[in-house]
């Protein structure tokens, strides 16, 4: 069993925490939080001591850290932890500075095999099957792809506000699922985006609703939707086209009954919590970091895609504020 | 092009008239119907006489007859029709008495080959495929069947007490269903039935819904659904069990047109109307009709499905009444 | 927390063991199974102790326990659980012989509100939703209903053998379910069954395909579907037609990947194992477990169930052999 | 009745002249195309006369023309029309050079209350009912549409060399489905593009796969998808993402037949023809006709359509040229 620490008692913290607490492979031992409360809190409830990151990393006998602490602190406690040999497991983003994240990948680069990025959708066994079948060469040559991602409703405002904005926030994980699916580097980004959804966001300067089209050398083009609220709960599918035909994994429902009424057919609601939608994603997530720390596995998704889908955002961004495509 | 008259201006001699005069192969001559308006009035429509039965068949340029009229003139005027020697097109059924029917049935043998039932879901391109596929061997042997026959809302009381019955009136059409796809004659029949439609309807002495199962001598068996009353428009559905998988065709939809919202997703209505939903089939079944005339191909469906048929609602109404099943 | 004993460690006392042993509310002391081997094995995982029937339940300490050992136990493991004051979870079937049963019902009432049969599909949570929206009035008056139950493939004929044929072992979970849906007692019972699957199962004297009528006093009809093989994974359905529509829960696929090519729309694999399709089911049913022996709830199907569904399945098995109807 | 000639033979003007032959409000009378002996096999066919055009237009009793003839003949035709005071049904596009249409417009003023565009889509059932829906206010306030319009297969090269590009001859119907739903005009235009299909059309010095993102100036975004070649039949589907849901379209596939085996799921073929596919878009377009003619309609497409499709056509290629958002 894995000796681990957990950095952050937030909602995924807490979910991380649990699956760690029931896992074999782990042995969750350390909560770290600066809210001291909470950190005791769940570290009773997982049988584990609330202690300080200090305290956690300074452990020699703790093999792993799992990361889900606010966003400003993961690079720092990314660095420290690879600096006492720790294997980690980062929430997204690894930093919403470009920059500051380069500058300090050198600091990274000694745990790169042992740095696992939570871009939890490349667990989610539908995703997952779809690559394996375009990989396995079901539809032939990949030539455009659709990744659909709409969130239910928007979050408060003040999350908005150190979010880092809708690419670096929400469409991060769309630039990492389409760069694990174009098998090519993307060479060119152009986005459209509007404050459609709540004019709060659009005061605080962020926008809510935005298409992306991404281009690689070849000519392959992957749109990104997005909006912060569909109306209806997550919207979260991919469209691979291909020359022989078309794949794709669409969306959840809450349960498979459906009604047949004067007005047709209706089923039941979609899935409209993320936790519950990526249920099967986060358990795999902690089964391959199991495997990452023991040495089975290589991380599915790592420093390098912590830092091309980053590279991606500050590119929308910028084609958003010239109105231009941006070439990478 | 052939000669033709039409018996019967309701509602779907109406639908055959438009489609006949319409028709490359058909020259519809006469229209015969004993309410001398109506007759004339859609005579002038399609640019047709007027004209009594008499009249229509002592024509001897005259090729064949359409018979759409009331259902207790079918058998005589199919008898009439072939004794003239002209091609025949009857609406179900051909008669509800099962006795005179047999008495009957050697005035109508020299007609056998011309002489095509009203069966129109034989011609529906749904069923079609479906029974094409099964023939083709893509389940393997079939082993069991469901045919959902549930119409959108019940008829008139006063059409209930001539119409024969469920069985005979409705249920009819399945039975042909269900032999079109056994393979094999129907040795048992069993059917359970109750009035929880429409009191007027069990006052009628009448049932309105119905479960029948049939068993081949292979033990091959075939559920039979039927209500007067869906709640959400026509649900034909014909699903067929076979050693390999399942193959069933489905309900229609008014429009592809897909609703999400926070209930859930939705559709269109499903198709309300008989003459909608049949559309293809009952075009399908005119150009059958002028291959038949012309000796390119025999009726699809004929005399001794029109017996067969009545001889499995005549067992049915015996299984309600004893509660026994019936041995064939 | 609650100490339990696990009795049986075949496919579903491993799969119940495994789930005791990570929930919170239970302490999994004992495993019992005359394999000594096997149950020390699996002690060894959950840790717990390899005990003999008497120890476990002769222990005072002990709340409850799991029986999930072979069919012909059953009854007897409940009525000795019974006299030690515990609670219980018990696999179906309670026993085979509805003689047997009735006579020793006297001795497992005092455990009536502490006896829980393992009907999962009553936990599951599609099937949950389908009764709560029936019961909220959202198709009006049940009518009719459907309840498709076709296994992806036969079990070995040693099975088959002991089993006690496919009213008592398969169907009768669709008993059960018809039971929880159709609000009123069933009155007649009529199947057809017939041995088309496979020869060695009729060589045993079973058969392997059936279709089961049931009607309640007010006239409502459920047809029952099974077979022993589908061809293409777990098929259960079910369908209630009310006066206001129809509601049905439907079959699961693995992944929601959908491949669009020359010949149409495809859909991944249909769940094909019953213990992934009712794995939520089975998470349920410990969670209500839990609440049982804590007083907090009723059990959801308890031993009334049990009969009636027994009750059920012999009326079915006189139905094929009389080939009449059974009224009860 | 009205009088009406039909110039050009070819696929569409042979489906449209025996619509127009089988119509009552039509009287098809000149059959007109500068391959005499197709224009008088035709014209034999559906019992009208090959003429010139000149012969047809000078005809005073004529009323109406249909222009079905090659791209190249429609501006010059419709002037003509115009001047001899016919109303005009004509074929997409209008002309495929946007300043000489400019140039012309005052020619046809006259006309704008008689000239239908042949934009089909307008009249398909599935879209006139999703606009319907929209404008109903079923999803709120559009905030952004997704157009996929993917053909089955490339057509010859010799008629991408004739055809003006993908643009103006495939994407000029998205454009218009844009125009037509969107509500406001467009104000930004983005396109890549690319020659993925066939290297023969990019020879030809077309592309074969875009996608294009149109802006309107309160931020709605418009995706556009095209391809020559989807490798499952035609995908034209629209989807429409507004405050309180999604509204889309489908697709169609020949039968509702659907089998289930050990691989899943699967339809029917998806329709792989667009006579079929739009079989009714172009009936309702007929009936349509007739009424524009007799007054009782204004075109539902026409002119100003005709012309501002054409516009964002144009920038679309000018985007791909210069790789930059055009504004219009």
């Amino acid at each position: 069993m894995f000796k681990v620490a957990l950095f952050g008692v937030g909602r995924i913290g807490v979910l991380h925490g649990r699956a760690l607490a029931a896992h074999r492979a782990f042995d969750l031992q350390y909560i770290v939080d600066p809210r001291k409360e909470a950190a005791e809190a769940f570290a009773a409830e997982v049988r584990a001591t609330a202690v300080s990151a200090d305290e956690a990393l300074s452990d020699p006998q703790l093999d792993a850290v799992v990361i889900a602490s606010s966003t400003d602190t993961h690079l720092d406690l990314c660095i420290a932890a690879a600096a006492a040999g720790k294997a980690i497991w980062c929430e997204k983003p690894l930093d919403l500075d470009l920059q500051r994240l380069r500058q300090n990948r050198s600091a990274l680069e000694p745990a790169r095999n042992r740095l696992l990025m939570g871009f939890q959708r490349r667990f989610d066994p539908h995703f997952r099957a779809l690559r394996h079948r375009l990989a396995a060469g079901e539809i032939g040559t990949l030539e455009s792809m659709h990744v659909i991602s709409h969130d239910p409703a928007p979050p408060p405002v003040d999350y908005i506000k150190v979010s880092g904005g809708l690419f670096k926030d929400m469409a991060i994980h769309d630039f990492d699922m389409a760069r694990w699916m174009l098998g090519e580097p993307v060479a060119d980004v152009f986005a459209m985006a509007a404050n459609l959804v709540d004019p709060a966001i659009g005061a605080a300067g962020d926008v809510d609703t935005a298409k992306i089209l991404l281009r690689t050398p070849s000519g392959r083009v992957c749109l990104i939707s997005n909006t912060r609220r569909s109306g209806y709960g997550y919207d979260q599918r991919v469209e691979l086209y291909g020359a022989k035909g078309r794949l794709a994994a669409g969306n959840q429902h809450e349960t498979t009954v459906e009604r047949w009424g004067a007005e047709g057919a209706s089923t039941d609601r979609f899935e409209n919590f993320f936790l519950t939608r990526y249920q099967a994603a986060y358990a795999a997530e902690v089964d391959h970091f199991a495997d990452v720390i023991a040495g089975r596995a290589a991380p599915l998704v790592g420093l390098d895609d912590a830092e091309a889908a980053l590279v991606l955002a500050v590119a929308a961004d910028e084609s958003v504020a010239s109105g231009r495509p941006v070439r990478l």
